[in-house]
């Protein structure tokens, strides 16, 4: 318990090297604003991006990895499969994953879903994002909603139904949308989170760093889970 | 299969005696226009009112009811508990149960949910309702969203999370809700449908008839269930 | 509602032909036993095997199933990813999706499952399946449990929280294990039912027979969902 | 995060005084051995008793509790309604409520679940609890299973279905059963534990006390939270 929760920030990294106004709002990375507020709260936080060898995402580090954060967008085909089975692998076994706005259509977070995570999108929106599951650890600090000029995201959310629903936003547009969804997959929790359009200072936002903040401490395992598969003996009945 | 569903329409009946406007929308009673519309889709449909003995609903009648539709608001207090215990076991036992409105603080919604029930609201707001669940038997017809000039419910609802949510409303003011929520509590089916203010003529819209038609086949008994409780002897292990 | 419900039973079909104890109880492959079961239900069935071309399923064939059936045991890793990746999208637009025992470790069903469907297992043991959700389409004419021969299924089962449990069986050995497992993904439904293995007359066993058929009732879509993604415009709010 | 959790430990502790079995496994009551190992885990623990004026729950006390245990058997009637009230608004707003074994048929329980918690059970059975859901915080510490000489519990166990299912007990005479259920209902948490026959030395076993324990640390609330109902006035939406 007293070791510090030790988390990964994936970052596609690209819309930043190229995008006036990206750059302008995250100079060094969405990556490094989220590894930094996070620091800020004692985690033991590294960053990881696409065009690292391995994406930045080799054994020695996903195995010291108890949270994993993902970002991405226009290049999720380009993440390797062979990435993909080895996050998959870590979740099953109890590594927490955090999947942020654009990356409902990472191939992780579908992997994980097992459905197309397909929505309806617009820019230039505000949100308004409430709680709708109060006393739920990941909107810890969290009024009764927050508001964001954001990007739209609306339903259907092609997900299958989250094992807890902690967000709803409305949208100025008149869309709804599933913001806050947990899962459990295997021994690891997964949490999709929607906001962060990486043309908007989003991740600058208090409340949007509380969230993930409270979503690291909640998706953080535990302990080793006991998974034991396989050809089995019966045991003997005692008494 | 071939037996038409037998449908009791609960109303409280109370607003529509004293309110004028009400009484102009539903001058037979909101219970009417239910049973209405319902009887065009086969069903079988009886009605029964707060003010009648045992509130319309004693045993025979709620013994060939398989689904009961519940409308109440100013009321509720009114409601013998020794009714509710009979409506409980009745949906314990596979009776289907459609909860309307401000029927969310019905007794019997509150004895079936374990919660309060409770939600914010705001007379003289408009809603857009949204399908999060293509595909559910009870959107059946509905197309991806539909709107209505109605009073505004807010979340927080105080309910357990739906076994499956299938409408989110969108309000003009600014706030969501879980509109359309199902629970299977027994062998029994239980469906809350937000809409139904009864200043507004809500009950005559073609998608909400729909949805509420659709939603007593889903609620719907299909056969007897099997459920044997209490103190048994081992079963005696073959081969 | 009147056209029957159209079922395509998929089979590897390889033991059949070269263990004489499987060849013995299923002489025409497991296929066509369940095949037959099913077309006395009075549906509409065809059959689809590993090593005809696209394994049987191609575009036509797909797109005129309502509820695909999918045994698969010793040669999961010979499923083209192609057909996966289609019946995986016929799934999510509303085809139901029926996957029997040793197709737990099957591509399709870790693809919509999204973990790895690993399990504990052991010949030679013998299952009492109880109910646990009585009222359940799915366990229409089913006692409160019934007996088999069979292989042991043991838990850890990783699968993700079934939407509904409706099956959990006990086996002589020791061991227990979720045998009744309901999803919605998308806006197709599926349905894991654990008992049928290849040695064991467990397709000829009655109750067998009408849990399958309930399922594929349970399982067939109701209508064409409406499921619209993408970039979208905001809606002119009236009133 | 820092102060100690406050456990109160609630038992009915009528077994205890009039059965001589029972006397000799918990002299001093089923409660004293709860709040014996549950202390030595840095819990600030109290007990409460039936035959304790308000059952031993006032106001200050329930005000001051973080967790409720609740043992019950043969005296649930007795437990005032009133009491039944004020301990289910305090889950609501986030206080964790632990059910033990025959406490299925408390009041409380009921009321939290809405169903009739009705079970099968016989005496003199032996249970293996297997755990379904590794990696939950609740079986930190145990292994894939544990076993008990216990009284039996048989499904079907009328419940709603658990929004996390975290054990299955299997019994030598041929049952199965939910043994671990968690709910959240409103901001509560609410975790029943099957295993806890008044004349077995269950609550001295090691894997019963690591999971009561491992319970109320996941049912403590981790803060205020934030449940604003009632009339509420559009927001004004900025940007």
């Amino acid at each position: 318990m007293s070791d510090p929760i030790r988390v990964t920030v994936w970052n596609e990294f690209r819309h930043e090297k190229t995008h006036p106004r990206v750059k302008e709002i995250y100079p060094d990375g969405i990556h490094n604003v989220i590894a930094g507020f996070l620091k800020q709260q004692g985690f033991e936080v590294r960053t990881a991006t696409l065009d690292e060898p391995d994406h930045g995402l080799d054994d020695s580090k996903l195995d010291s990895t108890d949270v994993l954060i993902w970002w991405g967008h226009m290049a999720h085909h380009e993440v390797s499969d062979h990435i993909v089975d080895k996050v998959q692998q870590r979740v099953l076994n109890g590594m927490g994953l955090i999947v942020l706005h654009s990356g409902h259509f990472s191939k992780i977070f579908r992997r994980m879903m097992g459905t197309s995570c397909d929505l309806k999108w617009r820019d230039d929106d505000y949100e308004r994002i409430w709680v709708v599951s109060p006393g739920h650890p990941i909107v810890e600090g969290v009024d009764q909603y927050f508001e964001l000029p954001e990007e739209m995201y609306g339903e259907p959310f092609d997900i299958p139904q989250p094992d807890e629903l902690v967000l709803i936003s409305w949208f100025r547009g008149g869309e709804v949308f599933r913001s806050g969804c947990c899962y459990t997959r295997g021994a690891g929790r997964i949490f999709y989170f929607r906001p962060g359009h990486e043309t908007l200072p989003t991740y600058h936002n208090e409340n949007v760093q509380k969230i993930i903040s409270n979503a690291v401490r909640w998706a953080a395992p535990r302990f080793t889970p006991v998974r034991v598969f396989g050809n089995t003996q019966p045991v003997e009945k005692r008494a």
